[in-house]
């Protein structure tokens, strides 16, 4: 069944006018996780490489396309695990780099430390010769419109509540049996200066282990942190829980507990995937074995020769 | 049995001059802590009054103590969890404040998020009016010597790996059944700018559950990260395993998957408790039905009143 590669843009209500650019961007980024796996690419290289086409992707929450905090700037948070080692690596809050991912996997490679964060985090990307980009370059006009009008007296909590939508996440298998996970975002629209969402934290976004599987998690983060969603999934399935009955338990007890609601994509080592949300909508695509397979509504499932998607 | 309040003041090698004064400072934040719930006070109330006694000890890494990262500075990790609601406050890289597990708790109980990092931290200080102290009032003479003795080119990385000692945390039980966690700390010493540890990790730094009990942890900061350690021996509290054999469990994992070492303080929602290490020592106090418990060393365990000490 091996190598697979399953990714999701988000958890949370879609606009129905940008449902179908969500759709294109995940079935991409699934796709170009592939190439780098049929390639020989590395899991981690996979999420890595699908995680950077969606922050690069303005239509999702990471990157470019990162909602604004309340001051009305982009600080955006990230996390890799490898499920060979446990090593992982983190960045939380911060600024002015296109892609969160390729520091958070720098921080495994080239530093004893798991998470660096802020002002330091930026330090390190300099050091490493990571570009700054304006901040500019990362806002959209959609996400400065939300901005304004979530700050406007009128606005409206739930849609405020969604505002985590398109956090973006990858898990892969590669041909010897790695499992890797990688997830990005800019948060939760609005958010205080310098907070910090379940994305860098480890069990939180997500995690990775050879001897059970990986999970990348999105959704509402203060809940998904509380329950700690990918790690609790990974426990049930070390109970024997197949990766769709495992998601679908964490989720479930993430919504009884702590009224939260999310989406998470899952492997096991073998190669079985699942794409599973409690939320009313989520992105998500998946690539094995010359398919592709995506859906956006709960219940969906459509399928396609990844093939064809090569000659797009 | 309840209630119960346990604490530690660190897992690592602690110098043989330090001893007593580790072994004095646990002591007395484990009574300070069990005053609180014997005056009614919740289990949130005993461990951040018994940690709030650690920070403002300098024999602890924690508050002024702390370690100085590579640049010279006190950056500061903290974080508390309810096992009622599974709420959770957490600050990380914050400065220039004398008590982060305070102001953890502020942002538990003051925003709907549950971590701010860095200079966001710090302006929800202000806003909620902790006053801001000056770097020096948090270094004392021996974290500057280390640090100095650190940079040099001869620096012993093994004492390196140890810096950590010191990190602080509490769990508790009060009467009503409700457990607790809050763990503080420096970090490690000579960290990079901008490293967060497992201390603001929900499940890392510790993990509270009405359900299983809580944890706090310290130790090899990335090590904890990997395995999730609190969250992992709450795990195996939940399938039956007594407070003692799942630390120890969990420990024992720590070590043989990942190479790390450390200890904890836990509790069950019956008052059942341990304090478990895996380094040579851990200082730890606790104290139920007016016996105090302590020790350093494995397997050392003295007992006292606590009516002794209040007379001390």
């Amino acid at each position: 069944m091996l190598p697979v590669v399953v990714v999701h843009g988000g958890a949370g209500h879609i606009p129905k006018e940008r449902s179908e650019r969500s759709t294109e961007g995940v079935c991409s980024a699934a796709r170009a996780g592939y190439i780098i796996l049929q390639g020989g690419g590395s899991s981690m290289d996979a999420v890595v490489g699908a995680v950077t086409e969606l922050e690069n992707n303005p239509n999702f929450n990471a990157g470019c396309g990162s909602v604004l905090n309340v001051k009305g700037d982009v600080e955006m948070d990230a996390i890799v695990m490898d499920g060979k080692s446990l090593g992982s690596g983190a960045v939380s809050a911060v600024r002015n780099i296109a892609n969160p991912i390729q520091l958070a996997r720098l921080v495994m490679d080239k530093t004893s430390h798991v998470c660096l964060t802020a002002e330091g985090a930026g330090q390190f990307a300099r050091s490493m010769g990571v570009p700054e980009v304006p901040q500019e370059s990362l806002i959209t006009e959609y996400s400065r419109m939300r901005w304004k009008k979530n700050l406007e007296p009128e606005a409206n909590p739930v849609e405020f509540q969604m505002g985590k939508m398109g956090t973006v996440g990858a898990v892969a298998v590669d041909s010897e049996g790695n499992v890797a996970c990688a997830t990005s975002t800019g948060g939760i629209l609005n958010k205080m200066e310098g907070r910090v969402g379940d994305t860098p934290c480890v069990g939180c976004g997500g995690y990775a282990d050879n001897s059970s599987g990986a999970v990348s998690t999105t959704g509402h983060g203060e809940a998904i942190m509380k329950v700690i969603l990918a790690r609790l999934i990974l426990f049930h399935m070390e109970q024997g829980q197949s990766v769709e009955a495992a998601s679908d338990l964490g989720l479930a007890y993430m919504k009884s507990r702590v009224d939260g609601l999310g989406g998470v994509v899952t492997v096991d080592p073998q190669g079985h995937w699942a794409a599973r949300f409690s939320s009313g909508q989520m992105a998500w695509a998946a690539a094995q074995k010359d398919t592709l397979h995506y859906g956006l509504y709960t219940g969906e499932h459509f399928t396609q020769s990844t093939e064809m998607l090569l000659i797009d």
